[in-house]
């Protein structure tokens, strides 16, 4: 049986010298492969006690949507900035040049609400983390960060020590 | 029993003075009205003989990933200017002011599969009319194209005309 990992599609040099570039796109592009996922994702989430899945923009949309519709639970949009039209809150965050902004509608989150929080990739971190500060600015308790893919040693896991990650598959980018 | 309208946020001047802008996010973070959406559209590719399902960047991620889960069908993304890393096909498309460009992976659609395309909204069609020729340049062929929410009297319908079009609500902008 072939595992996620084989439906990965690896583009070296991109988009610069000696990185490897992970594509999702071919596990979407895949029936089998995308099942695949969103199954794994779903066991993921089975034992937890939580009200609302938070998907980041874009590829969080991507497996947060289906997660909500199958387990019958709200989706919040964490949007780039100047994309949400209601009252909302912005959380600034490093890129590796310069920076950029999520935002989050101020009624999506109910304080106590518990939420699970998704995305495709986890690498350095930085995304993740200020979709979660979002979250909390808005009184919501992140109970499980789940993603597809993540990249280690990029500092990822350190920067979201306080918090409960998945991920479905790894690859070690300090080799 | 409510319908969809019922869940849809109605902002008054916004972008600017006198457009009601109709936000989707409030059936989004609703579970019975995000059910009742891909339901409804799970319904509309019952009857259809498809292959593959493209998504419109970014709301149509929304609808057409849990619509492919459902269906057990490939989800090929449509994304604005940069995001794909492999080889890919772009498409310039208008806006109010100025233009932007859509790409599609040339890999993601293979010479005569037939194409259910997705996005939230449909205004001018500008969209997904790029989205569209970028299919057929492939050598995909739409079958049906399918939103969430068609705000009429904007031109959309008439720019495709030659497709066969489903929204699930309408809201008369010309009134």
């Amino acid at each position: 049986m072939k595992n996620l990992k084989d439906y990965i599609r690896s583009i070296p040099d991109h988009p610069r010298k000696g990185i490897i570039f992970r594509d999702i796109t071919t596990v979407l592009q895949d029936a089998d492969a995308f099942t695949l996922a969103i199954d794994e994702m779903k066991k993921l989430v089975e034992d937890l006690d939580y009200d609302v899945i938070v998907g980041a923009e874009s590829r969080g949309f991507i497996f947060g949507a289906p997660l909500a519709y199958e387990c019958h639970k709200p989706l919040v949009l964490a949007r780039k900035k100047g994309k949400l039209p209601a009252e909302k809150i912005s959380q600034e965050y490093d890129l590796e040049y310069g920076t950029a902004t999520l935002e989050m509608h101020t009624d999506s989150i109910k304080p106590g609400q518990k939420v699970v929080l998704m995305d495709d990739l986890l690498a350095t971190g930085g995304t993740l983390e200020a979709a979660a500060k979002l979250i909390e600015r808005l009184g919501g308790e992140v109970v499980r960060i789940i993603c597809l893919m993540e990249l280690t040693g990029l500092g990822g896991r350190e920067l979201l020590k306080d918090y409960d990650v998945k991920a479905l598959i790894a690859y070690d980018e300090t080799t």
